[in-house]
């Protein structure tokens, strides 16, 4: 059997115990509250994983990319959402093709995505579900507002091969209850000229232990909570004995008493901080601290640590965000403690398209 | 003929008359200066580009990793430095492996390496030419003073299987005549001692003008000099105009009046601001700022843009740093002006280790 110490580095752990408890607790904790999960993929973008969120109860997947379905539909996963305003004959023609092998649901914000759409799937034979994707406070794309949902509703359920199928958002993060309320009022709306939604689809990890709260949801979207991160702790959502993605890196230099370099950088762990100081925490060394990257340096401050490591020696890091980590690996290695269980391929990594 | 605009998006686009430009400036510029390249390929990723930089008259080339070195020997390049502490059984038998076919020089900076070094060399048959990494004001991995490096200069001489070859420095940027003091009196030192160094390697594009004024050294590796971006602009190496790698993204949004949502996030456009304002330059909308970025989008804000784009509108960007975009896409199209070349795979993209 192999140990993890044998292994190069710079490599992405998996701790597939660490994955199954994630994976339960969030699935038993939505069966208690009656919340549908819908797992967004882009943290692990593995067949392997998808499916068994599915085993355990999920109604159907999230992708970003219709690159990340179509590795998920040919795993045969059957139920996708794409939460994106889909644009440009190469897209439209692929999801197309997609929709005749699985049930594919997909979002707009205009009535020019909305027209894409429509122009595909009328007289395909097929009839796209579209939700109209709502702005409730996150500041990136939707509507601005209930009247605007309930207008681009009413021009999908006009348009030959569409059907409204309901509304989604990326709610702002701890602000669950305005979603909510924004929500609610687009929903009335919508009953009020007969488009009552069929689905209310919303997310986000760092809120998944208050998604019995989206009272107007039908559906959670959440993606990192599989793995969890340095974020994800900060944010209450797990411990550090929670995160199930390490990179395993090693101290390649120690120039100085007080500075190692890990052969780990920007370009395995991401420049992402996600407003959190430092990028990463080495689980060997917790009172040290990653203070900067370059693309394959990392350079750890051992100021506070009194436990120095030595060159050669390997160290484990939670990242601050773990799904970019993931995009930047063509494979990750599963394990079970210290033992080596498979290596397998990122095969929805890379999918910008 | 294919136009850039008929292509899918996001895409990274590589203008071969400015590459080529970028190259021949840089090169004209160290043969009037006396000064010889060693290109660094972690920009480009791509063995027909380091090629064209052999035949311009680079010495040889750069590479961070094995894996990179492997894909450029397989692709005909004879003379590679790693400037990187190699550790660990798998790169060290990698390594020799290497060395066998081509000229492959390494650096170390500790006993450690360079015991790995002679282990794995000794009784090969081969010699391996082995560089003293020196920190001269980067605050990186490197020995902390010139007395270090000739400390480990001998013992790299008194290695079997290995020969001393000289010094590396990553230095601090705009810190050349700081460097180059550092520099000068490590070779003092080491002719003292029998030791003359043969090479004495620098770089870094931001300080590629002042390359000349390394009078300590024999070479020097510029990266980013090939396709220029937004940092290096804001460092004065070259202007927008001279910037050959944009990303082709589209607008998917206009949620608001002033707010447009790009398909190209941190999964395109990396997180790396290099300290500006921002995560890139659009071409189009030079006025417009792009403000945020989460991983499949980019928010942009239009406040200070008098012309606004249209959902669907295809706009190019320049990212703030290239390096870690070529390493986030699997695939990029060559073009000459509005005119599609081709598209090639990113042959050393990914290259962990």
């Amino acid at each position: 059997m192999t140990k993890i110490h044998e292994l190069d580095t710079p490599a992405v752990l998996i701790d597939l115990d660490r994955v199954e408890a994630n994976l339960r607790r969030a699935q038993d904790y939505a069966d208690a509250n009656g919340v549908k999960l819908r797992p967004h993929i882009k943290t692990h973008k593995l067949p392997l994983f998808a499916k068994r969120q599915m085993e355990l109860g999920a109604i159907g997947i999230t992708c970003q990319k219709i690159g990340e379905a179509e590795v998920m539909v040919e795993a045969g996963i059957t139920d996708i959402l794409l939460p994106y305003n889909i644009l440009g004959q190469p897209k439209l023609k692929r999801l197309l093709t997609l929709a005749r092998r699985a049930s594919i649901k997909v979002t707009a914000d205009s009535t020019t995505t909305i027209q894409g759409y429509s122009e595909t799937f009328s007289g395909s034979g097929l009839t796209l579900p579209v939700l109209v994707e709502c702005d409730t406070g996150g500041g990136r794309a939707g509507v601005q507002s209930p009247e605007e949902a309930l207008g681009l509703a009413r021009r999908i359920a006009d348009s030959e091969g569409l059907r409204f199928a309901g509304l989604m958002t990326y709610p702002a993060k701890g602000m669950v209850a305005q979603a909510n309320a924004w929500l609610e009022r687009a929903k009335a709306l919508l009953a009020e000229a007969g488009l009552a939604p069929e689905i209310v689809s919303t997310g986000g990890t760092p809120d998944l232990w208050h998604s019995n709260e989206n009272q107007a949801a039908t559906e959670y979207r959440p993606g990192t909570y599989i793995y969890l991160d340095r974020f994800q702790v900060q944010e209450g959502v797990g411990g550090f004995d929670d995160c199930a993605l390490t990179v395993l890196a090693t101290v390649v230099s120690r120039p100085t008493e007080t500075r190692a370099i890990l052969d780990t950088g920007s370009k395995s762990l991401t420049s992402d901080t996600l407003g959190l100081s430092g990028f990463g925490r080495i689980v060997e060394y917790p009172e040290s601290a990653i203070v900067s990257l370059s693309e394959e340096h990392g350079i750890v401050d051992l100021t506070h640590s009194a436990a120095k490591p030595k060159v050669g020696e390997m160290v484990r890091i939670i990242p601050n965000h773990v799904c970019p980590v993931t995009n930047l690996f063509d494979e990750v290695t599963f394990v079970r403690g210290d033992a080596v269980v498979d290596t397998v391929p990122v095969s929805a990594r890379g999918k910008v398209r």
